[in-house]
């Protein structure tokens, strides 16, 4: 169960950044469901790296369905998503010299130094890219059963998106666009701040806020099986996430008790809170209200500026001066892999207390 | 497995409040291990409500150990921690009326009416008890293999304790200390502000930091169960926390790569980073550096202003305003709540790849 | 995951024989399923050693809830079930001589000599009394869906039950009797044949056959949960089962397929096979007819007369006999077992298709 | 978790028989473990089927290594085998007529008319190739370590081979043997047996009797855990598999405990039992004898004589003759199946004790 998660609906993620395929299997899917080609690619192309803030690695992505599903319907079986690689460039990497917050090291202690090292090994981010197809499919049960995600970037350095303000046009508007600011003139000074970052060699970081509305009341379970401990567990697996909080999350330090209780109301038979600075969750429950997620994506590792570093032969200090390609950015890009992880955690939940014949109904 | 959790070291946490009895299952700990009766009662201490700043609930909280142990030491079998509940005074709480930003309303939805509702039944912070007496069993392994676990209060408001300084040292006074704030004028400043918080009837949350030392480089795995992701699975299980950030964690928003990035540095043949703002994690996976995680505690819903509420019986908007025992603060009570909390999820991460007898050995 | 089973319905066993207590805790349940404690004394009544067949130790076996349960009803939270020991001679046993074709020696090595040795400790026989207890409430919920599950004593030596024959009225007869074998002449045999057995201080095993009816087309998985693999690790997890097979099993081997394929029918619209060779299960997965397991109680390992063993403090050959209370034989015993792991195995394989809530609907 | 097994060492079978192609993912090794090639294709080529008793359709069964190995040696990342399905003809089945003893019929149902009805989908036997591949890895690791596995068939209808004499020397007779029966005469029987079944259109079954040797003492928990539960959860998983029995298992009903227990014996500081009636296993643990198995493989259900069925598409009683390729027998070949079966199994019990690096050490 190391690279396996999910109780319900398992996913298992494979794969090495220079071998010869990366790829998904998700088990628990029942048989029935109609496959959206073209949804996938659409979030798989949203992950993309593109233009001046993204690597010049451009792979294809093309992903190919190799089991569980026949004539456009899934089959019941493990659905296997498998995406071939086809742009390696291994000599862009220097094995020898440990690439500062990268997990050269930690992989090289590991794995006792029989590491594949090449493009980052298992450890890249493109194994992403298998998640995002798999996240795809997830999102769209989900919302067939009117379950709505979406993310913005809510900050990058000092540059702030506007507040959710529509929550259902907003989340629309965040799945639309390629860049998900929803404020038109931040989103262009974000992208522009993320070129000037370029230039200079250097990277960036950014905050997401994710929305889940819809989500039924009852998701979630006391204590080990929190809503916060399975969405958590899910996002902190995708590289350079480093923070995740619920509602108001660190802020809260700021409040008292009479400031931030979600008071309770009912209006025509329903029941409500007056704020949600919980985010939708009480008790590790949902509780009706919309789910609101912060998620920190660091700055990414890999920058043009020389850093000081050990060489693993030598066993010196010495300097690395990255060559190859590389994201000045990559939040931008994480937002779908966001998406995909909620997606995927949401389906496994609702699975357990429906079961998962659920979701072709 | 919705209240059980951990691959090795398996966790099953049951109880209700005012029931007969609340306790835990630790499943997968070796034979021959030392119990150690007053360590555990340290720990519960810790936790306990005490002085003007708790609840004035006083559980006697005696611990029987009812399976697992024989002749003082572990037997290899299932180590049952069984608390009976003594102090239970039912007829404080009005089911009627769900309290804001607690269970109550969760509770009443997802278990369809049959909740045990007495004292907030299983989504009570009493749960805590038995999962700080299986905590300091695992701290007390941790210790004997040179892991170090310890957790201060950075920040309540606007008061903020000074940062880490000498690590081992500061980690033993946090162990001492029942407040734990590591500057002793922050420290009283801060009870004092609970104390003053009381008496309007309010309360606060606080940032609680915390410090693994010596955990061995390669501990968790890439992606699903990275080491960021076991660690924010169990803390978020705890009642009230709201967010869980490693290293630098939100703060990242604020830097550039080559403000942020751990270089590497080799000194006498030891290889560590120059920074740490990564927390001591690559990759998902410890790097040999100290482990820094941040959680929020926010402030306890139970507060003695009157608030709006519904009442569930006549459906509509009321008005509650609590009586009974509650906590004007509790994060420095869920400080060894989270110190158990990391214990028992590096246990289970320390299992998997020594094998359950390294902890005896 | 030592001591625990059950991905949607979880179980977690604990206690030693000589301990303050055992029992087991059930994970899963929905709120608002009526607990009848009448139903459970009943099944636990049917495991108690009576009469000459019987060890003489007599355990009133009081069960308390001490969780999970509110008003009558399950509240959603884990049901906990424990027994108090109250009837412990622990000076009939000589830890130092291992018992043959008993797990003294086994736990002695695998425990590293701290084994709670008294009365067989967490090996205990006794343990099967809170599965007894979780079996009943898992026997009344599939009840209530239509779901029967049945066994009776098929074989004791030569002595050999009638095959079934009105299957819904076997069922019922094997759950109304103490000692369930289905021929009275048979029975009495039996019966006669033990305390013969037992005079001659030695013992007996039985061949257990169960019947599930109307469990729905489409339980269980291909490959490794298949129904088969699941009812069988429930299965020997009974002490004494060192065999399990479906259908026919074990006699497969004298046919050729023509003569033990199931054919296909169909009647008013009704599939079924003609034959039931398969014992209900196709693929691993049932389809629609009566599953029928078998299931192989070896003799009591504790006989009175004198046998060979070892002297673990000599470390020297040594001969044993036995003292205390025992049975000549336990399969009529273990028949409420049984029906008991088929429940909760079922339980859990259903909660997986038709969601936890399922089962109070 | 439907298409996985295993805590430590888990694997996760995908893949439809007629689809792009099948393979399994086996996550948990350590890394350096170096792949043996050869040793793979050796046990591939064992479940391979040829010459006249077996099917005539001949697949390549080339595996490809996808991830998780670099420069032959594992890498510590999740292995994945893919084998690529080559020779499909898909017009050989009438998915409208429901193969007797197959799972079209519960597959149809379970996968509300949506499974992959070609070649029998994800229940056709090509899918245990990659358990099979799989298991080698498994066999190889356990071998290192001087624990060995070995089955031969034991009995087909009338025909018995002997009883294991010198276990070291047999086990490595059976693993060279393309048709592993001890004794030459009865071989040549066997084989002889089966070719005239398939002239008679007809099938036969077996019994496989397996030896694990050298296994170290300790290995299986007490009750859901036991060696027997997890060996059996891996054995049941292969299709045609109705019976599985440890030691005596079912002929234990034949004897009293006095005949059957194994007493206990020490020689020269080194304690065994003097009779192995209970397989190797006391109390669901290891006691370090060898372990002994019998699993029962049902003939074939593909025959080529003409059978009563219904067909789906008129839901009238019809009759099916089966066209195609076909195995009159395939316990010969299901051999390998079940090795591989009790390797992953006992791989994933070995890694629980002594961690995951032990495999490489």
């Amino acid at each position: 169960m190391k690279s396996s998660i999910g109780k319900n609906v398992t996913l298992t993620l494979y794969g090495e950044s220079h071998g010869p395929a990366i790829g998904i299997i998700i088990d628990g899917l029942p048989a029935g469901i109609a496959i959206d080609h073209d949804f996938i690619l659409n979030k798989l192309e949203k992950r993309k790296a593109k233009g001046k803030i993204s690597t010049q690695r451009h792979e294809a992505d093309e992903f190919k369905i190799i089991s569980g599903v026949f004539n456009g319907f899934t089959c019941g079986t493990p659905l296997h998503i498998m995406i071939e690689n086809t742009s390696t460039r291994s000599h862009d990497y220097h094995p020898e010299l440990i690439r500062p917050s990268h997990a050269d090291y930690v992989a090289h202690m590991k794995y006792h130094g029989f590491e594949d090292y090449r493009g980052g090994g298992h450890f890249s981010g493109r194994l992403t890219a298998p998640i995002v197809a798999a996240g795809a499919i997830a999102l769209d049960i989900l919302k067939k059963k009117g379950i709505l995600i979406g993310t913005h970037i809510a900050q990058c350095q000092d540059l702030k998106d506007r507040n959710w303000q529509d929550l259902e046009k907003d989340i629309e508007t965040c799945n639309s666009l390629e860049f998900s600011v929803l404020d038109e003139k931040v989103r262009q000074d974000m992208i522009d701040h993320i070129e000037k970052t370029a230039l200079e060699k250097d990277s960036v970081g950014g905050i997401l806020e994710s929305c889940i509305l819809h989500l039924p009341i009852g998701i979630g379970e006391p204590f080990f099986h929190s809503l916060e401990s399975q969405l958590s567990a899910y996002l902190f697996s995708i590289p350079a996430v480093k923070g995740v909080e619920f509602g108001l999350g660190f802020d809260f330090v700021h409040y008292k008790g009479s400031e931030v209780n979600d008071a309770w109301q009912i209006d025509h038979g329903i029941i409500s809170t007056m704020s949600n600075h919980n985010g939708g969750i009480n008790g590790g429950i949902s509780n009706g209200m919309p789910i609101i997620i912060k998620t920190i994506i660091k700055p990414t590792a890999s920058i043009f500026k020389t850093q000081h570093t050990v060489n693993l032969k030598t066993m010196e200090n010495d300097e690395l001066t990255l060559q190859g390609r590389h994201d000045p950015a990559i939040f931008h890009r994480a937002r779908v892999v966001v998406d995909s992880m909620i997606a995927l955690a949401l389906l496994d939940l609702c699975a357990e207390k429906y079961g998962t014949d659920w979701m072709r109904l």
